[in-house]
């Protein structure tokens, strides 16, 4: 069929070669995909390379999956095939993927030499998210969305009713991520929050806050872009580079009590966002990381944290519960569709999938929030 | 009246020349001292004060008191007299302190210039411990325990029922301290905790974590005669200098699921002890910091915590609630009578505290835990 894939390190292209995907296993759902949005860390696997991905030449190491394989992992679809025992979804219906990939998948995997081993300690407490064997759809384990169809078991699909495009449906996924990572902070309705960085991940957390109540967000960012897309979500834009080593004293004084944020959300990951979403905090506030760092470490003063008993913690992936309450969440309308739609910047098919989406936002990362690749399997461009 | 008391940086010696306290407020209440132990946070005074202590010449930011001031401030006594509004305690009755000042006390000081303002956010809050005027009885505020007599408001005043002896009751104090830090762990009955450094702190976040039903407490420590005391508490030591690198992973090993523990608290505040207290941690795991550090920092890795959701935070001080709390829990029994002797390394009458308490801490630190001293108002010394 035919599918944008990752075929080695440094060599994304479109092909019309990769199998159609069959049902294996009875508990297994066939996705036409309708849409799938390129996320940063498809950039990363590209750039600097293979993170999730087998090495050039291997299999994977959960999945025993070769390359080459497609990538997308952000997707939405509908329902073409189902195996014997899915009670979940009938065929024609619409759905979103939970991605990410646990011990709940090894049955699926006969070739894996993990095959039907005991979960894991995190999958057993219910934190498939932190999962021995985490991996990620589209992004090594199986083939993903940025392809005709997709095969995946029911216990990772959900179903969204069809008020709800299925282009917004696409942004179920990052969404997940962020409503993830705003449930284990703890937050609470009514409380005052300070999201760091106004790319893909800021603006969603953006949407999530505004969804589960806040009564204050402010943003910090300072490219123009993003600040002006920030403003479009109806939040306050702080830029610090406007006010140097003054801005934590500013946040702080944005707040009602003038002593700070209740939460905090690092969505840039770099020194100074680590320092602000501690510093910018009130007493007892929450700071949560969202970024993906690398290995270098930031300088830390745990008086920083002791002396107001704040919290630090720091949120990865999603469970497939952050899924169903996303779509929960979008159909009552605490997530505004109109503040979704502003997050797709662009949409492409596959087949341009590499030009016009990686390389663009390769290229004008700061003017891209979302880019959707279709199939085109249901006329989606037209 | 007789008292060890702090004359200027550097210079604490004992004196007959502390006024005696007066109640000038309503809801006073004055205490004849039985006993009151030395804290770490006294010797800091001399070594590298003044840190809470009014520097020479000056009087204290908060109340106005003027040196020399009485030092002591994990005290136990009797009440010799109370103010016309006091309902908490009576004549006679055996009680212990909370040493903390808030804005709870500023009425209590017409010499102050924040004599009656508003209460801070914090203190309206029920966070006490984070008050903006914080500060403590015997460090400065106003005079402490290392006295004949302390006058404070009812408010810090917690009754001692007669079956726990005065001198465990001054252990109530330090007890307080990590009963706080347990509580703000959020530790769960049945829990795995992990306490790095068996000094007084440590050992106290031991008997605590004993009190609060925890699964298994393993203790870090290097020196030969903590790790004694830790032994004779009944939990299981690790002397991570046997280990070198190999510990964190050996640490891990020690839990039921070998992934590490639930909570780790602490107590040493060095740059290895942070590390292992992130790092021995099962995913989900909370880390809390007892320690008080220097401005110095130590390097941290986002990712740590990001990847496996852990929690970081850290405790500063108590609110009365912790004090009610660890005396109920020695009068029930969860605190062991016993457990609380052990930490009791010395008795002085504060004519000789200095000598044979402060000095004898300072060149003796490994093979004592609490010295407590007495004004011997009672025959405490026979």
């Amino acid at each position: 069929m035919r599918a944008l894939a990752y075929f080695k390190k440094g060599d994304i292209h479109f092909t019309n070669d990769i199998p159609r995907p069959e049902i294996q296993t009875d508990d297994e759902v066939i996705i036409d995909v309708s849409w799938c949005g390129i996320c940063g860390s498809d950039l990363h696997e590209y750039l600097d390379g293979p993170i999730f991905m087998p090495k050039d030449g291997e299999c994977h190491k959960l999945s025993n999956a070769a390359l080459p394989l497609a990538m997308g992992h952000e997707m939405s679809g509908i329902v073409s095939k189902v195996g014997p025992k899915v009670t979940k979804v009938k065929v024609g219906d619409h759905v979103v993927v939970d991605a990410a990939s646990s011990c709940a998948d090894l049955h699926c995997w006969p070739h894996s030499k993990f095959y039907n081993s005991k979960p894991c300690d995190a999958c057993q407490r219910g934190s498939e998210n932190l999962c021995t064997h985490a991996g990620f759809v589209g992004l090594g384990v199986i083939s993903g969305g940025f392809a005709e169809q997709v095969v995946v078991s029911q216990h990772h699909i959900i179903p969204v009713p069809k008020e709800i495009p299925l282009d917004v449906a696409a942004l179920v996924e990052p969404l997940s991520v962020t409503w993830h990572a705003v449930k284990i902070s703890g937050f609470k309705k009514g409380s005052s929050a300070l999201v760091l960085g106004a790319g893909p991940i800021g603006l969603c957390t953006i949407l999530v806050l505004k969804g589960m109540g806040a009564s204050k967000i402010v943003v910090s960012e300072i490219a123009e872009r993003r600040i002006e897309m920030a403003k479009k979500l109806g939040v306050e834009v702080f830029n610090p580079s406007k006010h140097g080593h003054k801005s934590i004293e500013i946040l702080r004084g944005l707040t009602k009590s003038h002593d700070g944020f209740d939460y905090s959300y690092d969505c840039s990951g770099i020194q100074v966002t680590f320092e602000t979403s501690l510093k910018a905090l009130t007493f007892k506030g929450t700071a949560t990381n969202i970024a993906v760092w690398g290995p270098k470490p930031v300088p830390f003063q745990p008086m920083d944290v002791t002396l107001q008993e704040k919290v630090m913690t720091g949120s990865i992936g999603y469970v497939v519960e952050d899924f169903e309450e996303v779509v929960r969440a979008i159909h009552n309308g605490d997530i505004a569709m109109e503040d979704c739609k502003q997050l797709i910047t662009g949409k492409q098919r596959i087949e341009d999938g590499w030009e016009k989406g990686f390389q663009e936002l390769m290229d004008h990362k700061e003017s891209n929030v979302k880019i959707l690749l279709t199939p085109n399997n249901h006329g989606e461009m037209k």
